[in-house]
């Protein structure tokens, strides 16, 4: 059983005052008792993506950075493992959307990249993601926690992609958290993919997005409505969308081996017939 | 613009009568317009892997027994592309659970064969498919039609593997048939898994259950609920959970270029980062 929690939230344009907002809410988690704290896709930042601006550039920061200075303080005090989604600049022009888990000791256990970049232009969508973040180098890495649970993350667009939600299945993930920022034409998307990918490879998911209307961002409305889903694919509690929120959930591991036994999915799959999914 | 029908129905242990009452409906959905037809999993039995019992391998016909001859007739008549799951002997003690697919003409298009067997012994459901069924050997193939559509087809127990709806999206499939006989525990996951498939590949869905209890079967009941589903994984119509019926679709092919380029889905996929799913 592990006690584990999302934060939604709003943000700014200025990265110091997202850091604070979000350490608040960490702290309310924690106080609560979650071992490990899952925050938003580019939390420190609002969703720059909406446009294509060189300023936004500069909203990009290195691993050894202020704002992951502060969460890595921040995991160490609260002896938390911490996802703190966030624009890495990894040299300079080499700059990621990135997810790195920090361990209680305030050390980093890894970092995932995310892999799938989209750039989209339709009436109720706009997004210029590959202008600003290189495709992931890392590939669907999980990582084991002190908490005795593996976890894993896909990122926003990541979600889109069942390759990359069964790869961490396979790497051993029991827990797939999916930072995001999505508003609009997905909507409806956001819980049926979520409960499909929970289903199809048996563990649970943690879907966190951003909510509100960033300040001094565009002017789409985030719709929140984080999420927690079973490993049967059944939405176990879900936050508003429109408020910040920390959705606190106990966690039961061991059904996992349970479900997946019963249902024999992985002792049936046929890699043998995979082989176009990679070429 | 394509019109194709999923045909639902109850069986008895006769697969005459069971022949004729699929005849009965697929000149129905033709009367209609029906250009493709689909029929259930092992339409011309009961759903017999209920339970272990030798005398049910003798329900497996070769591909020019008559059951298949009677098809390819009737499609030959009425003209139309016909989707006709039967429990085929491939060899003596080689059979397979598989999807014949006849043209207009009368001649087999081709043969799909299940690849995912299940064996499943929880207290909601049980299924011994693996005593009956060697694992497919056609891999995801896909049947271009003489009316300018491609189809793919995934039989039961392959709908809880993505990595097959991806790879018949790869090969060019526009409509995927999914004939099945489920009840019990799934019964939530009917829509959840099939409108996952439609919109992470961006192509039509239609699913064929059987219905009712099986006359001579075990005495659980099929819930039929046969449904279409739209490239964004949006149910179109369903059929009754209790009747035989007939349900038709005409289906607008020219929106899955639209959405696949408006989504860019197939345009950033990563099979750099997949090559884990076929080892």
């Amino acid at each position: 059983m592990i006690r584990t929690a999302l934060v939604q939230m709003g943000t700014d344009y200025d990265t110091e005052s997202n850091v604070k907002r979000a350490e608040h809410l960490v702290r309310e988690a924690a106080d609560r008792g979650a071992r490990i704290v899952c925050l938003q896709e580019l939390f420190h930042a609002v969703y720059f993506p909406y446009e294509m601006n060189a300023r936004h550039l500069d909203l990009a920061e290195p691993i050894d950075g202020p704002t992951m200075e502060a969460m890595r303080e921040l995991a160490r005090e609260l002896e938390i493992v911490l996802i703190a989604p966030i624009y890495e600049k990894a040299l300079d022009g080499l700059l990621y959307n990135s997810a790195p888990v920090i361990g209680p000791d305030g050390d980093l256990l890894g970092i995932y990249r995310k892999s799938h970049i989209p750039i989209v232009s339709v009436p109720s969508l706009t997004g210029v993601e590959k202008y600003y973040f290189a495709p992931g180098d890392t590939g669907f890495i999980t990582f084991p926690t002190p908490f005795d649970v593996t976890i894993g993350i896909l990122i926003c667009y990541d979600r889109h992609f069942p390759e990359a939600a069964r790869t961490l299945a396979l790497n051993g993930a029991q827990i797939v958290y999916v930072p995001t920022a999505t508003t609009g034409m997905s909507r409806y998307l956001w819980e049926l993919e979520l409960q499909a990918h929970a289903v199809d490879n048996i563990y649970y998911v943690g879907g966190v997005n951003r909510v509100g209307v960033d300040e001094g961002g565009s002017d789409s409305h985030f719709y929140g409505s984080s999420m927690w889903v079973d490993p049967k694919g059944r939405i176990i509690s879900q936050a508003s969308d429109t408020e910040d929120e920390v959705l606190v959930a106990d966690l039961d591991l061991s059904v996992i081996p349970q479900i997946r036994n019963d249902w024999g999915f992985f002792r049936d799959r046929r890699p043998d017939l995979y082989g176009q999914l990679s070429t």
